[in-house]
């Protein structure tokens, strides 16, 4: 069973996960061998190659873990954190620990060996994202999490795993995770003294300024963050103020498909396929009934960032928590708003 | 000149520098090319490649930027912050702005080209523990300065440089790195309720129940941490509560000096040369003139974090600032005692 387990001094929670390695030898040399598409347990005709699927988008006379589907979400094989049993929060001497309870699961966004969701159609990107909410909407059910990450890892720099098939994942945590309430008390302090959404702030300002926008279209913009931690970050944020991804109205879907393709199609041919890591952040479950989170419907503004690995994050990252980004966030918006796409 | 910007949602600043790549295309396939070591700048016969040096351990009978020293100090050449001008802080609409303001020297620790600290001799390395006490204690009368970080690249993954000299780095900001306040609001926070600091509980029950106790010396703990975020992450305590580095003894520099070799040599021999980040956690400057950290002399307790990068940080750990570690610390620690060095 993996661990949550709290730092004494920072309050930081770990996951310690013993699914994917056991022995010290398996952290040398990780980098993967020549994997052939064939053995994608992806694709199309692989079903049997993951575990049974939680959720397909299927043609009407297909069956479950067979052909014929559009996208499935299965359980991840190697979770890193486990669905069944309870927490059982406890000590030992000084130290915090709960058992590793949570939901992982990954989403297959294409029964093609399509690498860069780049590639898929806006309206294949709009299925994801549907699936996204209406996979969050049922995790919520489940009174033992607190909140949902979505998110991406594209490309073995950026995290991704030995089949380059395009995926994103879903991580249900028991807790409440340390980022997220630096988001959610940030953006309350901002509304406390200005009684405005520092989001909705920041959407007007990049729109006015140019500076740093990218893309503006209907309901969406995307920008160059900025006090960006990396070179070529970019921020997608709805216009229309909302905390919550799972309230996005079904025509939004598609603006977010499509500003999403021409994001990520920006960075692959501006800046030869990058590995990239992108992020939903959104509202944490239940905000309404319990009074610490009660303002989060007002105060925070769901959005996703996209975030290219091209540096490497080092000591001085580590040691102060603050980013060194070698490029202005000017320069990438410039660069990337100049570079043509379908 | 490089600038620090603020993000207006977590307050988490970031150096915005340009002193490093101009043009997008220099982040594109940025591993370095074989490099030979005569061309490596930090050897000695090589000073000029350097910028002047700020301190040098010399034979009496050297000249200052010639042969003839055991450890010499050199400002940055690319430098991420700048040590001349005002910090000129200032609002850009909504947004926060200083100068890049900060000193960025290069610790220079041995004149042979020796790639890893290990292989640098017990005194050898307290002589850079001792340089860095000098420098720190140089940089705070710099009242522009609240903190200086120490730290160490080895090896590409962990940030390091296309030079392989043994080296590490010391940053002087003009703020308080968010990591290091959130450090000092946590372990005041224990102090408050348990009138104990909690590193020195830390110690006693790590030493007591020996489970994730990696080397026990005469002055110092080395263990792997409860809460570890990398698989054999390293932290070295001093057994003497002190919240300041640069209080340390001569004796007990000499102490750190060899459990660092100890610890960093167990790492080479084990792990096979692994890529890692060491940081220097210390107390801030001036705490005592400031209320707000007056009371770190009792609740912090400074220390050294060693972490190994073996593993790849992914989308999970920047959506939700939680880590996952997929090797236990306890593991780890039973690996580490076991592997025998000089």
């Amino acid at each position: 069973m993996p661990e949550l387990r709290k730092d004494p001094i920072i309050g930081r929670w770990v996951i310690v996960s013993t699914e994917r390695a056991r022995r010290p030898d398996q952290f040398l040399d990780n980098f993967p061998k020549n994997i052939s598409e064939e053995d994608c347990p992806f694709c199309e005709g692989n079903e049997s190659k993951t575990p049974p699927e939680i959720y397909a988008l299927r043609n009407n006379d297909s069956q479950p873990n067979k052909p014929g589907w559009e996208l499935r979400i299965v359980p991840s094989i190697a979770p890193f954190l486990r669905i069944e049993g309870d927490l059982e929060r406890r000590g030992r001497g000084l130290y915090d620990i709960m058992n590793g309870i949570g939901a992982h699961e990954i989403v297959i966004e294409t029964r093609e060996h399509i690498r860069n969701m780049a590639d898929l159609s806006e309206s294949q990107i709009s299925k994801v994202l549907t699936c996204y909410i209406d996979r969050i909407n049922d995790l919520e059910k489940d009174k033992r999490f607190k909140y949902v990450l979505v998110f991406k890892n594209h490309g073995w720099s950026a995290g991704g795993g030995k089949f380059d098939h395009s995926r994103s994942q879903l991580i249900a945590t028991p807790v409440n995770p340390k980022r997220v309430k630096e988001e959610l008390a940030g953006s309350r302090a901002y509304y406390d003294y200005h009684d405005r959404c520092v989001f909705c702030d920041l959407i007007k300002q990049e729109i006015k300024s140019q500076d740093r926008l990218i893309v503006d279209i209907d309901g969406f913009i995307a920008v160059a963050p900025f006090a960006a931690r990396f070179p070529f970050e970019v921020w997608i944020l709805p216009k229309k103020h909302s905390c919550d991804f799972t309230s996005l109205e079904v025509p939004m879907r598609a603006e977010l498909g499509r500003i999403l393709k021409i994001v990520l199609s920006k960075l692959k041919k501006g800046l030869n396929d990058p590995p990239y890591n992108y992020v939903l952040h959104t509202a944490p479950f239940r905000r309404q009934k319990t009074g610490y989170w009660k303002s989060v419907d007002h105060d925070y503004h769901w959005h996703i960032e996209i975030m290219p690995r091209l540096t490497r994050v080092a000591g001085f990252e580590w040691g102060t928590g603050f980013y060194i980004c070698p490029f202005t966030p000017e320069d990438a918006a410039k660069f990337l708003r100049e570079v043509e796409v379908g």
